[in-house]
Protein backbone atom coordinates (compact mmCIF):
# COMPACT_ATOMS: atom_id res chain seq x y z
CA UNK A 1 0.00 0.00 0.00
CA UNK A 2 0.79 3.97 -0.12
CA UNK A 3 2.33 4.82 2.79
CA UNK A 4 0.12 6.66 5.12
CA UNK A 5 0.99 10.45 5.99
CA UNK A 6 2.20 11.16 9.52
CA UNK A 7 2.60 15.02 9.95
CA UNK A 8 0.47 17.83 8.32
CA UNK A 9 0.46 21.78 8.62
CA UNK A 10 -2.45 24.10 7.31
CA UNK A 11 -1.19 27.22 5.59
CA UNK A 12 -3.17 29.70 3.03
CA UNK A 13 -2.08 32.44 0.27
CA UNK A 14 -2.68 33.90 -2.50
CA UNK A 15 -0.96 35.88 -5.38
CA UNK A 16 -1.38 37.20 -8.89
CA UNK A 17 -0.01 35.79 -11.80
CA UNK A 18 0.09 36.58 -15.62
CA UNK A 19 -1.99 33.82 -16.40
CA UNK A 20 -4.52 31.70 -14.20
CA UNK A 21 -2.05 28.68 -13.68
CA UNK A 22 0.88 31.12 -12.84
CA UNK A 23 -1.55 32.95 -10.38
CA UNK A 24 -1.83 29.74 -9.05
CA UNK A 25 1.94 28.46 -8.89
CA UNK A 26 2.75 31.93 -7.40
CA UNK A 27 -0.15 31.40 -4.80
CA UNK A 28 1.20 28.27 -3.96
CA UNK A 29 4.98 29.58 -3.34
CA UNK A 30 2.94 31.91 -1.16
CA UNK A 31 1.89 29.26 0.69
CA UNK A 32 5.51 27.69 0.80
CA UNK A 33 3.81 24.54 -1.15
CA UNK A 34 5.42 25.62 -4.36
CA UNK A 35 8.43 23.75 -5.43
CA UNK A 36 6.65 20.11 -4.49
CA UNK A 37 4.05 17.71 -6.42
CA UNK A 38 0.74 18.09 -5.11
CA UNK A 39 -1.72 15.03 -5.61
CA UNK A 40 -4.91 15.90 -4.42
CA UNK A 41 -6.25 14.06 -1.77
CA UNK A 42 -10.09 13.75 -0.62
CA UNK A 43 -9.79 14.53 2.52
CA UNK A 44 -8.96 12.48 6.03
CA UNK A 45 -6.27 13.19 8.47
CA UNK A 46 -4.84 9.74 9.45
CA UNK A 47 -4.82 8.80 13.35
CA UNK A 48 -1.75 10.07 14.92
CA UNK A 49 -0.82 12.40 12.55
CA UNK A 50 1.78 15.40 13.99
CA UNK A 51 1.18 19.03 13.28
CA UNK A 52 4.65 20.24 12.58
CA UNK A 53 3.96 24.27 10.78
CA UNK A 54 7.53 23.92 10.00
CA UNK A 55 8.02 21.31 7.49
CA UNK A 56 10.48 21.61 4.51
CA UNK A 57 9.84 18.89 1.03
CA UNK A 58 12.28 18.10 -0.95
CA UNK A 59 11.91 19.85 -4.36
CA UNK A 60 9.75 17.75 -6.55
CA UNK A 61 8.22 15.16 -4.08
CA UNK A 62 4.89 14.08 -4.06
CA UNK A 63 3.43 15.48 -1.10
CA UNK A 64 -0.13 14.57 -0.40
CA UNK A 65 -2.71 17.26 0.06
CA UNK A 66 -5.99 18.26 0.52
CA UNK A 67 -6.62 21.64 -0.99
CA UNK A 68 -8.96 24.79 -2.32
CA UNK A 69 -8.66 27.50 -4.35
CA UNK A 70 -10.26 30.34 -6.59
CA UNK A 71 -8.92 31.90 -10.08
CA UNK A 72 -10.63 35.16 -11.20
CA UNK A 73 -9.72 37.68 -13.43
CA UNK A 74 -12.33 40.06 -12.38
CA UNK A 75 -10.59 43.03 -11.06
CA UNK A 76 -11.64 44.36 -7.72
CA UNK A 77 -13.75 41.16 -7.36
CA UNK A 78 -12.99 39.69 -3.43
CA UNK A 79 -11.88 35.66 -3.53
CA UNK A 80 -11.43 34.18 -0.48
CA UNK A 81 -10.03 29.96 0.34
CA UNK A 82 -9.82 28.39 3.39
CA UNK A 83 -9.18 24.73 4.58
CA UNK A 84 -9.85 23.41 8.13
CA UNK A 85 -8.50 20.56 9.90
CA UNK A 86 -10.99 19.09 12.89
CA UNK A 87 -9.13 16.98 15.46
CA UNK A 88 -10.86 14.03 17.45
CA UNK A 89 -9.17 12.98 20.75
CA UNK A 90 -8.16 9.65 19.81
CA UNK A 91 -8.48 8.76 16.48
CA UNK A 92 -9.00 10.42 12.94
CA UNK A 93 -9.59 13.85 11.65
CA UNK A 94 -11.86 15.19 9.03
CA UNK A 95 -10.19 18.00 6.17
CA UNK A 96 -12.28 20.56 4.57
CA UNK A 97 -11.37 23.09 2.27
CA UNK A 98 -13.55 25.72 0.82
CA UNK A 99 -12.97 28.69 -1.76
CA UNK A 100 -15.33 31.31 -3.02
CA UNK A 101 -16.04 35.17 -3.38
CA UNK A 102 -16.49 36.27 -0.72
CA UNK A 103 -14.39 37.05 2.91
CA UNK A 104 -11.46 35.31 4.80
CA UNK A 105 -14.24 35.79 7.57
CA UNK A 106 -17.43 34.17 5.57
CA UNK A 107 -14.61 31.12 4.40
CA UNK A 108 -13.64 30.40 7.93
CA UNK A 109 -16.87 30.46 9.14
CA UNK A 110 -17.99 28.45 6.42
CA UNK A 111 -15.47 25.87 7.20
CA UNK A 112 -16.10 25.44 10.71
CA UNK A 113 -19.48 24.36 9.83
CA UNK A 114 -18.34 22.17 7.76
CA UNK A 115 -15.81 20.65 10.00
CA UNK A 116 -18.56 20.08 12.60
CA UNK A 117 -21.50 19.05 10.39
CA UNK A 118 -18.32 16.11 9.26
CA UNK A 119 -17.95 15.33 13.16
CA UNK A 120 -21.50 15.37 13.82
CA UNK A 121 -22.30 12.34 11.00
CA UNK A 122 -19.83 10.35 12.30
CA UNK A 123 -20.75 10.48 15.76
CA UNK A 124 -17.28 12.12 16.37
CA UNK A 125 -16.83 14.85 18.81
CA UNK A 126 -14.31 18.06 17.53
CA UNK A 127 -11.65 18.84 20.51
CA UNK A 128 -9.76 21.34 17.83
CA UNK A 129 -9.81 23.00 14.95
CA UNK A 130 -6.74 24.28 12.87
CA UNK A 131 -8.05 26.67 9.84
CA UNK A 132 -6.19 28.68 7.57
CA UNK A 133 -8.15 31.19 5.53
CA UNK A 134 -7.41 33.91 3.22
CA UNK A 135 -8.75 36.68 1.22
CA UNK A 136 -7.69 38.36 -1.92
CA UNK A 137 -8.93 41.34 -3.86
CA UNK A 138 -8.19 40.84 -7.99
CA UNK A 139 -6.01 43.35 -9.42
CA UNK A 140 -5.59 41.55 -12.64
CA UNK A 141 -5.87 37.43 -12.13
CA UNK A 142 -5.82 36.50 -8.96
CA UNK A 143 -5.58 33.17 -6.95
CA UNK A 144 -6.54 32.64 -3.22
CA UNK A 145 -5.44 29.11 -2.15
CA UNK A 146 -6.14 27.12 1.22
CA UNK A 147 -4.28 23.72 1.31
CA UNK A 148 -3.20 21.27 4.04
CA UNK A 149 0.06 19.17 3.10
CA UNK A 150 0.29 15.43 4.37
CA UNK A 151 3.95 14.13 5.00
CA UNK A 152 6.56 11.71 6.33
CA UNK B 1 7.67 2.94 -8.52
CA UNK B 2 4.69 3.22 -6.51
CA UNK B 3 3.19 -0.01 -5.80
CA UNK B 4 0.72 -1.47 -8.28
CA UNK B 5 -2.88 -2.26 -6.39
CA UNK B 6 -4.00 -6.00 -6.59
CA UNK B 7 -7.75 -5.24 -5.21
CA UNK B 8 -10.89 -3.76 -6.07
CA UNK B 9 -14.61 -3.10 -5.76
CA UNK B 10 -17.55 -1.29 -6.79
CA UNK B 11 -19.48 0.99 -4.79
CA UNK B 12 -22.08 3.67 -5.36
CA UNK B 13 -24.55 5.88 -2.86
CA UNK B 14 -25.56 9.17 -2.57
CA UNK B 15 -26.33 11.59 0.15
CA UNK B 16 -27.77 15.48 1.65
CA UNK B 17 -25.61 17.60 3.18
CA UNK B 18 -26.04 20.90 4.26
CA UNK B 19 -23.23 22.22 2.18
CA UNK B 20 -22.29 20.58 -1.50
CA UNK B 21 -18.79 19.22 0.10
CA UNK B 22 -20.39 18.05 3.26
CA UNK B 23 -23.27 16.38 0.40
CA UNK B 24 -20.07 14.58 -0.91
CA UNK B 25 -18.68 13.66 2.49
CA UNK B 26 -21.72 12.28 3.21
CA UNK B 27 -22.28 9.93 0.09
CA UNK B 28 -18.32 8.97 0.61
CA UNK B 29 -19.40 7.55 3.98
CA UNK B 30 -22.78 5.96 2.52
CA UNK B 31 -20.40 4.21 0.08
CA UNK B 32 -18.25 2.82 2.59
CA UNK B 33 -15.46 5.03 2.07
CA UNK B 34 -15.63 7.98 3.72
CA UNK B 35 -12.82 8.18 6.48
CA UNK B 36 -9.95 7.83 3.54
CA UNK B 37 -7.82 9.86 1.37
CA UNK B 38 -8.84 9.07 -1.93
CA UNK B 39 -6.52 10.12 -4.68
CA UNK B 40 -8.31 9.98 -8.23
CA UNK B 41 -6.82 7.84 -10.85
CA UNK B 42 -8.02 8.01 -14.45
CA UNK B 43 -8.75 4.64 -15.06
CA UNK B 44 -7.57 1.22 -15.73
CA UNK B 45 -7.22 -1.92 -13.68
CA UNK B 46 -4.50 -3.77 -13.16
CA UNK B 47 -3.71 -7.23 -14.51
CA UNK B 48 -5.04 -10.12 -11.98
CA UNK B 49 -6.86 -7.38 -9.38
CA UNK B 50 -9.02 -9.68 -7.30
CA UNK B 51 -12.39 -8.49 -6.59
CA UNK B 52 -13.09 -8.12 -2.66
CA UNK B 53 -16.19 -6.35 -2.09
CA UNK B 54 -15.54 -6.50 2.02
CA UNK B 55 -12.63 -4.39 1.68
CA UNK B 56 -12.16 -2.16 5.11
CA UNK B 57 -9.61 0.44 4.77
CA UNK B 58 -7.32 2.10 7.65
CA UNK B 59 -8.65 4.99 8.38
CA UNK B 60 -6.63 8.08 6.63
CA UNK B 61 -5.31 5.35 3.72
CA UNK B 62 -4.02 7.00 0.63
CA UNK B 63 -6.62 5.02 -1.65
CA UNK B 64 -6.41 4.91 -5.55
CA UNK B 65 -9.49 5.38 -6.56
CA UNK B 66 -11.15 6.14 -10.00
CA UNK B 67 -14.97 7.74 -9.18
CA UNK B 68 -17.37 10.14 -10.87
CA UNK B 69 -19.61 12.04 -8.93
CA UNK B 70 -22.59 14.94 -9.35
CA UNK B 71 -23.95 17.57 -6.75
CA UNK B 72 -27.28 19.61 -7.19
CA UNK B 73 -28.78 21.90 -4.97
CA UNK B 74 -31.99 22.50 -7.42
CA UNK B 75 -34.55 20.48 -5.41
CA UNK B 76 -36.36 17.98 -6.92
CA UNK B 77 -33.40 17.45 -9.54
CA UNK B 78 -32.84 13.72 -10.39
CA UNK B 79 -29.03 13.03 -10.35
CA UNK B 80 -26.84 10.24 -11.01
CA UNK B 81 -23.40 8.61 -10.96
CA UNK B 82 -22.23 5.10 -12.32
CA UNK B 83 -18.66 3.16 -12.88
CA UNK B 84 -18.23 0.11 -14.60
CA UNK B 85 -15.42 -2.01 -14.41
CA UNK B 86 -14.29 -4.19 -17.75
CA UNK B 87 -12.67 -7.19 -17.63
CA UNK B 88 -10.62 -9.30 -20.46
CA UNK B 89 -9.27 -12.70 -19.86
CA UNK B 90 -5.78 -12.22 -19.53
CA UNK B 91 -4.96 -8.72 -19.60
CA UNK B 92 -5.82 -5.83 -17.93
CA UNK B 93 -9.56 -4.14 -17.23
CA UNK B 94 -10.75 -0.74 -18.06
CA UNK B 95 -12.34 1.30 -15.59
CA UNK B 96 -15.27 4.38 -16.78
CA UNK B 97 -17.08 6.54 -14.33
CA UNK B 98 -20.43 8.79 -15.54
CA UNK B 99 -22.27 11.15 -13.84
CA UNK B 100 -25.35 13.64 -15.20
CA UNK B 101 -28.88 14.52 -14.55
CA UNK B 102 -30.60 11.03 -15.32
CA UNK B 103 -31.98 7.94 -13.89
CA UNK B 104 -29.87 4.90 -12.66
CA UNK B 105 -30.70 2.99 -15.12
CA UNK B 106 -29.73 5.36 -17.63
CA UNK B 107 -26.24 6.12 -16.30
CA UNK B 108 -26.14 1.86 -16.13
CA UNK B 109 -26.63 2.39 -19.85
CA UNK B 110 -24.29 4.80 -20.77
CA UNK B 111 -21.38 2.97 -18.88
CA UNK B 112 -21.79 -0.01 -20.97
CA UNK B 113 -21.53 1.28 -24.06
CA UNK B 114 -18.36 3.83 -22.93
CA UNK B 115 -16.80 0.24 -21.67
CA UNK B 116 -17.46 -1.45 -25.03
CA UNK B 117 -15.84 1.17 -27.12
CA UNK B 118 -12.73 1.72 -24.36
CA UNK B 119 -12.53 -2.12 -25.22
CA UNK B 120 -12.95 -2.08 -29.25
CA UNK B 121 -10.55 0.77 -29.35
CA UNK B 122 -7.77 -1.72 -27.62
CA UNK B 123 -8.80 -4.95 -29.77
CA UNK B 124 -9.50 -6.70 -26.68
CA UNK B 125 -12.62 -8.72 -25.47
CA UNK B 126 -14.94 -7.82 -22.39
CA UNK B 127 -15.33 -10.77 -20.58
CA UNK B 128 -17.44 -9.30 -17.75
CA UNK B 129 -18.40 -5.77 -16.50
CA UNK B 130 -18.88 -5.05 -13.20
CA UNK B 131 -20.73 -2.14 -12.78
CA UNK B 132 -22.26 0.30 -9.37
CA UNK B 133 -24.72 2.83 -10.09
CA UNK B 134 -27.47 5.23 -7.81
CA UNK B 135 -29.84 7.89 -8.54
CA UNK B 136 -30.87 10.69 -5.97
CA UNK B 137 -33.43 12.93 -6.32
CA UNK B 138 -32.48 16.25 -4.68
CA UNK B 139 -33.84 17.26 -1.45
CA UNK B 140 -31.61 20.56 -0.66
CA UNK B 141 -27.91 19.63 -1.41
CA UNK B 142 -27.26 15.85 -2.98
CA UNK B 143 -24.56 14.07 -4.18
CA UNK B 144 -24.50 10.96 -6.11
CA UNK B 145 -21.37 9.32 -6.41
CA UNK B 146 -20.11 5.98 -8.06
CA UNK B 147 -16.53 4.56 -7.12
CA UNK B 148 -13.66 2.01 -7.94
CA UNK B 149 -11.27 1.89 -5.01
CA UNK B 150 -7.95 -0.18 -5.45
CA UNK B 151 -6.07 -1.58 -3.11
CA UNK B 152 -3.60 -3.72 -2.16
CA UNK C 1 7.02 9.05 1.92
CA UNK C 2 6.13 8.46 -1.68
CA UNK C 3 8.75 7.77 -4.12
CA UNK C 4 10.48 11.03 -6.05
CA UNK C 5 10.61 10.28 -9.81
CA UNK C 6 13.51 9.83 -11.67
CA UNK C 7 12.39 9.95 -15.57
CA UNK C 8 9.70 11.90 -17.93
CA UNK C 9 8.85 13.00 -21.12
CA UNK C 10 6.54 14.89 -22.97
CA UNK C 11 3.29 14.26 -24.98
CA UNK C 12 0.25 14.94 -26.96
CA UNK C 13 -2.36 13.92 -28.75
CA UNK C 14 -5.67 14.67 -29.73
CA UNK C 15 -8.76 11.91 -30.63
CA UNK C 16 -12.33 11.90 -31.21
CA UNK C 17 -14.60 9.53 -29.01
CA UNK C 18 -18.18 8.69 -28.72
CA UNK C 19 -18.45 9.90 -25.23
CA UNK C 20 -16.27 12.58 -23.75
CA UNK C 21 -14.59 10.22 -21.56
CA UNK C 22 -13.66 8.00 -24.46
CA UNK C 23 -12.49 10.39 -26.45
CA UNK C 24 -10.04 11.43 -23.37
CA UNK C 25 -9.63 7.66 -23.32
CA UNK C 26 -8.89 7.89 -26.82
CA UNK C 27 -6.99 10.42 -26.48
CA UNK C 28 -4.51 9.02 -23.70
CA UNK C 29 -3.92 5.81 -25.74
CA UNK C 30 -3.00 8.44 -29.15
CA UNK C 31 -0.11 9.69 -26.02
CA UNK C 32 0.65 6.63 -25.29
CA UNK C 33 -0.55 6.52 -21.75
CA UNK C 34 -3.68 4.71 -21.98
CA UNK C 35 -3.37 1.56 -19.92
CA UNK C 36 -1.79 3.43 -16.65
CA UNK C 37 -3.79 5.47 -14.30
CA UNK C 38 -2.85 8.88 -14.06
CA UNK C 39 -2.40 10.50 -10.98
CA UNK C 40 -2.58 14.08 -11.69
CA UNK C 41 0.14 16.21 -10.12
CA UNK C 42 0.63 19.54 -9.89
CA UNK C 43 3.77 20.14 -11.02
CA UNK C 44 7.43 20.23 -10.29
CA UNK C 45 10.26 18.01 -12.32
CA UNK C 46 12.25 16.49 -9.12
CA UNK C 47 16.28 17.38 -9.50
CA UNK C 48 18.23 15.18 -11.69
CA UNK C 49 15.02 13.56 -13.36
CA UNK C 50 16.15 12.27 -16.52
CA UNK C 51 13.93 12.10 -20.25
CA UNK C 52 13.12 9.81 -21.33
CA UNK C 53 11.18 9.70 -24.72
CA UNK C 54 10.57 5.71 -25.20
CA UNK C 55 9.29 4.68 -21.80
CA UNK C 56 6.86 2.19 -21.43
CA UNK C 57 4.91 1.38 -18.51
CA UNK C 58 3.47 -1.78 -16.93
CA UNK C 59 -0.44 -1.73 -18.03
CA UNK C 60 -2.35 -0.30 -14.53
CA UNK C 61 0.53 1.06 -12.87
CA UNK C 62 0.23 4.53 -10.59
CA UNK C 63 1.84 7.17 -12.89
CA UNK C 64 2.35 10.43 -11.35
CA UNK C 65 1.39 12.80 -14.20
CA UNK C 66 1.06 16.52 -15.12
CA UNK C 67 -1.44 16.88 -17.64
CA UNK C 68 -4.14 19.23 -19.39
CA UNK C 69 -6.30 18.49 -21.44
CA UNK C 70 -9.95 20.14 -23.19
CA UNK C 71 -12.95 18.27 -24.65
CA UNK C 72 -15.48 19.74 -26.95
CA UNK C 73 -18.55 18.16 -28.27
CA UNK C 74 -19.21 21.02 -30.77
CA UNK C 75 -18.29 20.19 -34.51
CA UNK C 76 -15.69 21.97 -36.35
CA UNK C 77 -14.08 23.91 -32.92
CA UNK C 78 -10.25 24.46 -32.48
CA UNK C 79 -8.93 22.88 -29.60
CA UNK C 80 -5.28 22.78 -28.43
CA UNK C 81 -3.18 21.26 -25.20
CA UNK C 82 0.22 21.65 -24.47
CA UNK C 83 2.66 21.29 -21.56
CA UNK C 84 6.01 22.09 -20.73
CA UNK C 85 8.70 21.22 -19.12
CA UNK C 86 11.46 24.20 -18.33
CA UNK C 87 14.74 23.03 -17.15
CA UNK C 88 16.65 24.52 -15.04
CA UNK C 89 21.05 24.56 -15.07
CA UNK C 90 21.44 22.06 -11.65
CA UNK C 91 18.24 21.97 -9.78
CA UNK C 92 14.59 20.97 -10.03
CA UNK C 93 12.09 22.22 -13.24
CA UNK C 94 8.69 23.92 -13.60
CA UNK C 95 6.31 22.00 -15.55
CA UNK C 96 3.24 24.36 -17.19
CA UNK C 97 0.01 22.75 -19.02
CA UNK C 98 -2.40 24.87 -21.01
CA UNK C 99 -5.66 24.27 -23.16
CA UNK C 100 -7.84 26.44 -24.88
CA UNK C 101 -9.80 27.19 -27.98
CA UNK C 102 -6.82 28.04 -30.25
CA UNK C 103 -4.21 26.66 -32.35
CA UNK C 104 -1.24 23.94 -31.67
CA UNK C 105 0.82 27.46 -31.92
CA UNK C 106 -0.80 29.72 -29.53
CA UNK C 107 -0.98 26.70 -27.36
CA UNK C 108 2.83 26.27 -27.15
CA UNK C 109 3.14 30.40 -27.19
CA UNK C 110 1.30 30.53 -23.90
CA UNK C 111 3.27 27.58 -22.34
CA UNK C 112 6.71 29.48 -23.02
CA UNK C 113 5.40 32.86 -21.29
CA UNK C 114 3.64 30.55 -18.04
CA UNK C 115 7.20 28.74 -17.65
CA UNK C 116 9.35 32.23 -18.12
CA UNK C 117 6.97 33.97 -15.67
CA UNK C 118 7.27 30.39 -13.26
CA UNK C 119 11.06 30.80 -13.38
CA UNK C 120 11.29 34.56 -13.30
CA UNK C 121 9.32 34.40 -9.96
CA UNK C 122 11.46 32.00 -8.41
CA UNK C 123 14.62 33.48 -9.45
CA UNK C 124 15.91 30.20 -11.54
CA UNK C 125 17.36 30.18 -15.19
CA UNK C 126 15.88 28.21 -17.63
CA UNK C 127 18.24 26.43 -19.84
CA UNK C 128 16.05 24.21 -21.88
CA UNK C 129 12.17 23.66 -22.71
CA UNK C 130 10.62 20.32 -23.80
CA UNK C 131 7.27 21.08 -25.12
CA UNK C 132 4.78 18.71 -26.69
CA UNK C 133 1.83 20.68 -28.00
CA UNK C 134 -1.70 19.29 -29.90
CA UNK C 135 -4.36 21.14 -31.96
CA UNK C 136 -7.67 19.18 -33.00
CA UNK C 137 -10.73 20.18 -35.11
CA UNK C 138 -13.49 18.95 -33.49
CA UNK C 139 -15.60 16.08 -35.89
CA UNK C 140 -18.49 14.92 -33.17
CA UNK C 141 -16.58 14.99 -29.79
CA UNK C 142 -12.55 15.58 -29.67
CA UNK C 143 -9.97 15.78 -26.82
CA UNK C 144 -7.12 17.37 -27.25
CA UNK C 145 -4.60 16.40 -23.99
CA UNK C 146 -0.84 17.08 -23.29
CA UNK C 147 0.86 15.30 -21.00
CA UNK C 148 3.98 15.01 -18.79
CA UNK C 149 4.29 11.35 -17.08
CA UNK C 150 6.94 10.69 -14.68
CA UNK C 151 8.20 7.90 -13.86
CA UNK C 152 11.32 5.55 -11.92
Amino acid sequence: MLPTPKKYFVTAAAAEGATKLNAFDNALLAARIGNINLIRVSSILPPGTEYEPNLVFPPGSLVPTAYGYIISDVPGELIAAAVGVGISRESFGVIMEFSGKCTEAEARAKIEGMIREAFDRRKMEVIEMKIAAVEHRVVHIGCALAAVPLWY
